[in-house]
């Protein structure tokens, strides 16, 4: 392909360094890039390869000439400018939440629905970090027995809510093994050395009960996977980790799966590694997967409460593989 | 009742002083105190009611005279002792996982089946810390509604493994803050900023893929409640907090109870106590519930992926509801 004129929007942010670094490590083929970002991070300057770039003003003129637009600005910025940056012939693939169930709009795992990626018009969604890892491992476990019901429960890493939350998690941990009282800004309670059922960490919840992380790993699933039919209950739960989402994944299959038929479908899976061997210590942990492009899985086993389930623990690395790896590999599809 | 010889065996562990503790403070009826632990721990002197009592080394000859011992010592020394103890005419409430699924020893959770206690011969059994806080909860909806499957995913302190475990997650937690790579002694991989899915840290699986902790809380949860129709899947998990287990739980019933209708029957449940108005950031978590006798109930909500079940988080403190509080209350039913 031709070199590509791109954008990133939001780049000062946690998953817009991610994005940088990920262009920069794929080689990505870039005539010209630049930084977006919003007033208050205007002439802040980040490293790409060997140079270092100025942050401009993201505004509705920023996308003339651009190709290939990476938003991760957060929804109410990505509803306002993407449709900007399409009008002007770009395209968007955007990281937040606010497009992802416009039925016009895209949503894709390059391992799960690249080809959905040819309906566009002018922009593409990126999926929920949670969803993402998941829907790479439910995918051929659909394919090969029809999955009925999803149960999962999820162990989140805070740079998921971002830089700030990250330095909040630090001072609270260092307030509480010298004996202070933690002090909380960003979440609710304190989030070192405690899980936080609440995602996100303010105006999470619906009246239904469920908060909206737990809704989109519901909704975006059947989105990712075409099928309506799969039934996903979740919750979501914050926990003091620095980077990398955890899951505890049940999944009930129409046609039964033995442990070693799942584990050689998700052997032949894009995008998944199998680290199970749980008597050798061998399972996938935040700490280890972080940093790795792949969605890890391991504890895999036949749900005794169950006549055709499984039950799993599935890690990745929530900045890359459930954000800015995902979009990277999008901007590589087109 | 009148005043009782008590025993402590294994009084210098986490759980050991954790009963020292609920004794005094529930003011129990005691004639006489006696601190027993392993060699290693001779000598070693704890507080009690303003005096400071020395540990006498375990032994075959220690119960003589002992109304009612706590043994919260290990599977292997409660194995051994506990029968001697029950041959000289005292009756063992013993913590360790030595005698729970013995058919001829009661596996008690006073607010759940107190009766069963009547059929002891010496020992009585304290169930799992993970089962006892998820069964409180379980029973009047099992009462009311018949439990027909429950996938349970558990977010497990560390004070669980111990008080080295403890120190080794802060030792930890200061080495990642300060950037030092942190060190494993007792734990396969980090604990600190990390989650770890295999508990107990060593030897914990069995040929099904299932860990003893997760085979646990499938057999406690039907000996207890006294049915064993009611089918359990377990992932469980431990987390880097220092005390307090929580509980993502799915219960399936063969009869529809609206999340309203459960929260009213919990409402009602001895032992338990509800904080579910997540708007307003009230939820149980860790933290919170630590120091707490009371198991807490959050997140109440009809599951949207089945007919008739309930998604909830449960949380309460693992030392005390989950071992030495259940402990001293069936001293107490005795």
């Amino acid at each position: 392909m031709s070199d590509k004129h791109i954008a990133v929007a939001g780049a000062t942010g946690v998953v817009g360094r991610q994005m940088l670094k990920v262009l920069e490590e794929r080689d990505f083929p870039i005539a010209s890039i630049k930084l977006l970002a919003s007033e208050r991070s205007k002439g802040v300057k980040l490293p790409f390869k060997g140079e270092s770039l100025e942050v401009e003003v993201l505004g509705e003129d920023s996308f003339k000439g651009v190709d290939i637009a990476l938003f991760s600005a957060g929804g109410g910025t990505s509803k306002h400018y993407a449709p900007h940056a399409a009008r002007a012939g770009c395209v968007v693939v955007d990281n937040s939440s606010a497009w992802r169930m416009d039925p016009e709009v895209p949503l894709v795992v390059p391992e799960v629905n690249p080809d959905a990626i040819q309906d566009h018009k002018g922009i593409i969604a990126n999926p929920n970090c949670s969803t993402i890892q998941m829907v790479v491992v439910l995918k051929p476990i659909h394919d090969a027995a029809r999955i009925q019901r999803v149960v999962v429960s999820t162990y989140q890493a805070v740079s998921g809510a971002g830089s700030a939350a990250l330095n909040e998690m630090d001072a609270q941990t260092r307030s509480v093994l010298d004996g202070d009282p933690p002090k909380c800004t960003i979440f609710p309670v304190p989030i070192a050395f405690n899980c936080i059922p609440q995602i996100p960490h303010q105006n999470a919840f619906e009246s239904n009960g469920y908060s909206t992380e737990e809704l989109k790993m519901v909704n975006e699933t059947k989105k990712i996977i075409g099928d309506a039919s799969i039934r996903v209950t979740a919750t979501t739960v914050r926990v003091p980790v620095h980077t990398g989402h955890s899951e505890s994944v049940n999944i009930e299959t129409q046609n039964k799966l033995t442990a070693a038929e799942a584990r050689a479908l998700l052997e032949k899976a894009p995008g998944v590694v199998i680290k199970d061997d749980p008597e050798k210590d061998v399972f996938p942990t935040a700490l280890d997967a972080a940093g790795n492009h792949d969605t890890w899985v391991g504890r895999i086993r036949e749900d005794i409460s169950h006549p055709s389930a499984l039950d799993m623990w599935i890690v990745s690395d929530n900045l890359l593989k459930g954000a800015a790896w995902n979009a990277v590999q999008i901007a590589e599809l087109l």
